[in-house]
């Protein structure tokens, strides 16, 4: 895992970004998962520092450091990573997946600099950026829709270094009744509660939301719900009997 | 990995989304992992079907298809899982990493459908919403920046779901109700159904076995077996007026 003092190894670098509002959430996902660092190369002047969109990272945007040309941006850096959306088969430009890459990148030595480049939205990263990088990665969108929108490429970047590989899971999923069914249920249960005295007949909205989350909580199986659907219906109709 | 064919078993459900681009942003990602099923919650009835920040994926919101509740927009779905900013405490609401959430949705059997539930984009999913839902998966995001943008919230689950992962080893179950506790709600329930003439006086074995099975299914968690302890026995309490 990529610990948050080591975080301060990575610099986004966006080349050529148009739109202030996808500058605006890199820099909010730069402050999601920890990062600080953004750096611009665009000769536009897109005027991207007071953009709403980095909604709690304005630091990272005020922050960001501005650049002409991709050299300068990344003269610092000892791993310079080009991102795509395309299978380059052409091995000026050897391509990982973006699992790998990531791997690569955990396994630097502290000291390592890494800069991570997202090209314009329109035509990515020119030859002339790919040229500054060692290696590209490729996020695993499909190849019929590969283009990413470029906030949404930063923030799979980024959550890929921190997320955790090596979670523990819970044994194999039975499987479940679906919404519709256990709602039924919900119902039932909530009138027999009522007929029963055990809550008001007209429980409030938060009661009747505890009780569905109970029976949510139940996990049901699908084979299971009518045999408890008829044995509250059949309290239901006994409990009805009292009034007679 | 969640295959083309079962990727299909997957809903995407943005409840009262405001922006536009953000759920066009939404289709787009969709699209990007193979994708395909979107589901607007919608009471603000948002002009969203030409949104342009789809780019490749218009077709996805075209399909998109419009409820007027969550209840109707999961009814179909067996799993339904919400997310959250926020590390919930509330055990009302039990909360799972993204990336162990994920494994288990990998686990369910190939027939579950499962429904993804995002809010929106000032206050996420309100507590109406949390009772329709299974469990929350939270995005391991900084807690001093916890909140996403929507667009790229739905792209880094949609992400975790096809991206690469080993077979998972460990395994780690649920904490459960003690059989001891739920020995005692089959007792009650049993003694609940001859009460209501749902069985026999004196039932055979074989029935209480069954009634047991039933109980052991529900994987009752320790805390709430009191309440359905209480719920039954004040059943059985009112069918008992029956005969006075």
């Amino acid at each position: 895992v990529l610990l948050n003092d080591a975080a301060d190894r990575l610099c986004v670098v966006l080349v050529a970004a148009r739109n202030p509002l996808n500058i605006g959430a890199a820099a909010r996902a730069i402050g999601n998962f920890g990062f600080s660092r953004l750096r611009v190369v665009n000769p536009y002047k897109v005027p991207f520092r007071e953009a709403r969109s980095a909604v709690g990272a304005s630091g990272v945007l005020l922050k960001a450091a501005e650049f002409n040309d991709v050299a300068d941006a990344i003269a610092d850096c000892n791993l310079v990573i080009g991102t795509t959306a395309l299978q380059h088969r052409n091995p000026q430009h050897p391509t990982k997946r973006l699992e790998e890459g990531v791997r690569l990148i955990r396994r630097l030595p502290s000291s390592s600099k890494v800069a991570l480049l997202f090209g314009s939205e329109k035509i990515g990263l020119t030859n002339q950026d790919l040229s500054h990088c060692h290696w590209l990665i490729r996020i695993p969108t499909q190849e019929k829709h590969p283009s990413m929108n470029l906030g949404q490429a930063v923030a799979i970047c980024l959550y890929e270094l921190v997320r955790n590989s090596r979670i523990p899971i819970a044994a194999r999923q039975p499987d479940l009744a679906s919404s519709a069914e256990t709602e039924r249920l919900t119902e039932m249960l909530l009138q027999a509660l009522v007929i029963s005295g055990y809550m008001n007949s007209a429980p409030a909205t938060s009661m009747k939301m505890k009780v569905r989350r109970l029976v949510k909580r139940l996990h049901l199986p699908p084979d299971d719900i009518d045999t408890w659907l008829g044995m509250i219906r059949q309290f239901s109709w006994k409990m009805s009997q009292v009034e007679k």
